[in-house]
């Protein structure tokens, strides 16, 4: 049995206490939030708080505010192991009087899709071995994936995740713009795009690296340019580019 | 039982091969290519031919070759029924005397992986009724999904395919490069893309689009272009400010 205390009701907070809600050897035994009621109508059994010096002692305190917040908030807990969930802050920002660490669930989080934490990375960072372990035995009880990185290794793949998720997500936005304006259903692009992520599981990115770009097919990337508005050409240029000098890396 | 002559012996022509020789219903009569070798190490009982006045009469006779060599190709062709699978030629630059029409499979091929045709998209264009008709009966013998395109949408859907698949491949890259230059494994990032991709599937990608740029946090956007080399920089920026052009319309 492990037991928890969780500060905020932001995506992460919500999805983790969902999670938490649903495995018997986790306790949680408080959340702090300004926003009591939504915490309440999640599950009205969870005890709740929106005073900070009332905070029960747990294992693992675990921060799921704000980047922003977390230094400010964490100089109010007396708790003795406290950890944040964020991908760009140091663990050094934390102002807790007690043992410092880091619970970093490398995962897209809205409000409206449950997350399932099996299988889901989560970056792990603390002072001392023990606090290391009672970090993975909660990642273990959530059937997730523990992964041990730095700080500084943390941030690192915080941006990187940036590349993989936000901006391949923006690369789906322009195709799906482009099947509105001539009325093709969006979902004629599904399996390219499921044999794209696919691939990169079997072999690295670039070299499953195809198209104009790499081929270098001067013909067809003028006759794409032709077809985009001017915000596109930019961005299909840009890329190309680089597609291009990468490859001459190779 | 429908009858099928492949011109070409590049990726796409290699798989269609593959395809068609698993289904007994379809007779694949006869393959034309300058490689004859290699189409028979892959099935030593397919006919080959290097003469193209030999070649077979066939339902539908399909032009697996490079994009530029399609229209020379086609005018040497006297079958009643031609087809090329090129995204971005129009059906018009088939110059065979009989009828003309496009059987574009909507999918990333490469040699080295067999793709399965099961609900892959075939965009079909053809000049009359009948021949559509054909095509559908072969794409349902394949088991996959046909989409009626007129030449003009099916060059958008080929620009919009690289935004899907070579661009959002090139995200990957860089951020395959951040994990190899810091000690981390890229399978960090494989749940990740998958939720991204699964995303897209139920909400638009418009409404999916999470990260720095959507929610304009300048902080962080300054945070992670200091970790990042120059041109990664560049790539960030341009995506960054068109992520945020985006959501300016919404």
């Amino acid at each position: 049995m492990i037991s928890v205390v969780i500060l905020g009701s932001g995506n992460v907070a919500l999805q983790l206490i969902q999670a938490f809600l649903k495995i018997d050897t986790i306790n949680l035994k408080q959340v702090y939030t300004r926003n009591q009621n939504d915490i309440n109508t999640l599950n009205s059994s969870i005890e709740t708080t929106n005073d900070i010096s009332l905070l029960k002692k747990a294992d693992i305190t675990i921060i799921a505010v704000s980047d922003h917040a977390i230094s400010s908030i964490s100089s109010h807990i007396k708790n003795s192991f406290v950890v944040h969930t964020s991908g760009s802050v140091d663990m050094k920002s934390l102002n807790n009087i007690g043992r410092k660490g880091v619970f970093y669930p490398l995962q897209s989080f809205s409000k409206k899709k449950k997350v399932d934490f099996k299988n889901i990375p989560i970056c792990l960072e603390s002072e001392t071995n023990e606090d290391l372990q009672k970090l993975e035995e909660l990642v273990s009880l959530l059937q997730s994936k523990s992964y041990l990185l730095s700080s500084h290794q943390r941030k690192k793949i915080h941006v990187a995740a940036v590349f993989a998720n936000n901006f391949s997500n923006h690369m789906y936005t322009i195709a799906n713009e482009i099947c509105e304006k001539y009325n093709i259903p969006f979902d004629i692009l599904h399996p390219l795009i499921e044999e794209t992520t696919n691939k990169i599981k079997i072999i690295t990115p670039e070299k499953a690296q195809t198209g104009p770009a790499k081929r270098n097919d001067a013909e067809t990337i003028e006759n794409h340019l032709n077809l985009l508005s001017k915000k596109q050409q930019e961005i299909y240029l840009k890329i190309t580019q680089s597609i291009q000098e990468y490859g001459k890396k190779l």
